[in-house]
């Protein structure tokens, strides 16, 4: 009896090897600034709770496979209030944004076949791709480039006969790189002339900041027929656990294959699609207060990260990441500095060693990500302890 | 740009295919009794919502990977209610029994290896099994011999090199078959023996009739190792559109993969989980009453049934589901003649033709499933329909 190959080669999560070390720290009554996890401390709207407390059906029963048509009406009239327009079977409702892209992955993937990342990137992709049997081909972007890749001659040289598709989040997860509506076209054409899908993994789609413009994969529609767009509440509306994702597609075969594995897995929650439904119905100025106040939180950390001596950082412009090269030898080894032996004033502070975000051998190991999910006054606090935690780090022995 | 060779050579869900012509049906103004899903129509206990609505935290954040400590909890005091003992890490909690058989069958199989199923057997299981690019070897039964499989010659001969696994549900879907602890213990021998891994899908647990023995893998702990059970509370606290599922096993390598897989989907709905808690703390009676509903359902149906000539059926003793042979030539075309052109009173009846749920070619073609989801009086009603529709349908012409 032994496991799948696949499942065999996967790892567990490294987080899993840091939370106890900090859990111990805290039980020496250090307090600890987490920014390694992107779950967010604003609110969820009310109105997510609400329409699931006003519920009063006698039995909890099967949503059908696509999802509950209320939610994918609303779904629907929130890209069309960006001027995307959508019909009702271009949409499937999904558990999270996980279950959207293992769907996707599925749909497209032959074992030994690829898709291409822009590495650094959000390490479940690789879960997600290794239930496939496929695998992920780094397109390789550098800290002191801003994490670029909307480059034609970047992408091609890594396609080869095996590839599928091309799949970026945008903004980046954990970079912050945002795709100006031209890098999106640049990365279209590409997928035009070599065929290749493209999924487009969204979640973060209104966390622009500096006035910068939103912008999605479904603006261009003459390429949608090769387009697929993840999406989620997730991040949006500050509902992490409510599982609710989808995925946006005018591809009919595609569309197809969505349907033959959601009918497989029957349904997503009620409830929580009945919640949702609601969240899409907000006003865009939700967007705008929950986008300045991550900007405020974002200028926050890069005003003190910035000052670091010898740091490679620059402003990201999305999501609510900030990846930076730091001037130590190993990112891990600083970390478990941070959390072992660090403090000031009682204080230290947790981040994520980005060596785990790209797949190229020894590539990351300066690199650190940051989430910027707490206020900002402590995003100042939590820079500042690295900042300082660095000078310790380099000075120690 | 192509689908993977696994998703397109899938098939959309065949009840697509009836459900229209049942509502045009409907809407001449005939009224249809659906036996067609398992879907019940029992009232999900109060406690599941009034759980959720008492929620009072701003966030809805991540639950934790594995699932949240008081649902894992209260599933061990469950099991230990009957003398079944696991611990917290013998748990994962899931998007459904679905995601449950998804995620045992990617920890199982290698593309090309196969598992076997006793058919006639759920037709999902093709859909989990197929994302894995492996297959389902099945396990043949017969109406004739009240679909047993509990038999080592018979399930011997269906194992070969490329076979990981014995998957059953018990009591069965579709077949209502039930299996008593000497059954169980000479499907362990067998896995033993091959050393195969079981997968145990129990959701219909407390489902047994006629003051039959409750049963489970959990209850012969010298197989604990090579025991994977699929579990649910769908239809067990008719919560079906809650999604709530969970994996039961003691085998340490299963656990970490199942913990690779976990992590890569972030979570299970947190509302969900909290609800769940409070339905494994209903005392046993539920399940009596529960039972007992059923067990008058199942008489009522079987009663006309069997008054129906050349019918082969035994009466089921478990999960809601009863398979029938009829007197037709082809029970898929009966139920066309069903929906299209028969009504006794302005009533007819939509059930299941249970071709689809056998792998293996040309059987199961005068087969129908029904499932025991309406009270008493309509299934008596409904299966006085079958009946009728069949002295009709033989007669016609």
């Amino acid at each position: 009896m032994k496991l799948s190959e696949k499942v065999a080669s996967m790892a567990l999560s490294p987080i899993r090897k840091f939370a106890p070390i900090a859990k111990e720290r805290e039980e020496q009554g250090v307090k600890i600034y987490y920014l390694n996890i992107g779950q967010p401390d604003i609110e969820t709207p009310s109105c997510f709770v609400e329409a699931i407390q006003s519920f009063d059906e006698d039995v909890i029963e099967y949503a059908n496979s696509q999802g509950l048509d209320p939610l994918v009406d609303a779904i629907c009239d929130y890209f069309e209030s960006y001027g995307m327009h959508y019909e009702k079977e271009d949409i499937m409702i999904t558990n999270g944004g996980s279950e959207a892209l293992s769907m996707v992955y599925n749909c497209i993937l032959n074992p030994g076949d690829n898709i291409l990342v822009p590495e650094p990137y959000y390490t479940n992709y690789d879960a997600f791709v290794a239930m496939t049997s496929g695998y992920i081909k780094p397109i390789t972007t550098s800290p002191e480039e801003g994490y670029f890749f909307a480059d034609a001659e970047k992408i091609e040289k890594c396609i080869d006969e095996n590839t599928k598709a091309i799949c970026l989040p945008a903004p980046g997860n954990p970079t912050g790189r945002t795709l100006s509506l031209d890098d999106i076209r640049v990365i279209c054409e590409v997928a035009e002339k070599h065929d290749l899908w493209i999924i487009a993994d969204e979640v973060y789609r209104e966390f622009v900041y500096d006035g910068g413009e939103m912008t999605s994969f479904g603006m261009l529609p003459e390429f949608a027929d090769r387009v697929v767009i993840v999406d989620s509440i997730s991040k949006r509306y500050s509902s992490c656990g409510a599982r609710i994702g989808f995925i946006v597609t005018k591809n009919k075969d595609m569309q197809e294959g969505l349907m033959k594995i959601a009918q497989g897995r029957l349904c997503v929650p009620t409830l929580e699609q009945i919640g949702a439904t609601e969240l899409f119905r907000l006003p865009k100025s939700y967007y705008d207060e929950v986008c300045a106040e991550y900007e405020s939180r974002r200028d926050a950390a890069y005003a003190e990260i910035s000052k670091i001596p010898g740091v490679v950082c620059q402003k990201p412009g999305g999501s609510f990441y900030l990846m930076a090269k730091l001037p130590v030898d190993n990112a891990e080894d600083f970390l478990l500095f941070m959390l072992h032996d660090f403090e000031d004033n009682g204080e230290t502070v947790m981040f994520t060693p980005a060596e785990g975000f790209y797949a190229t051998e020894g590539l990351g190991k300066e690199e650190i990500r940051i989430a910027y999910v707490l206020n900002a006054k402590d995003m100042a606090r939590s820079a500042e302890l690295i900042r300082l935690g660095i000078e310790a780090y380099n000075n120690r022995k």
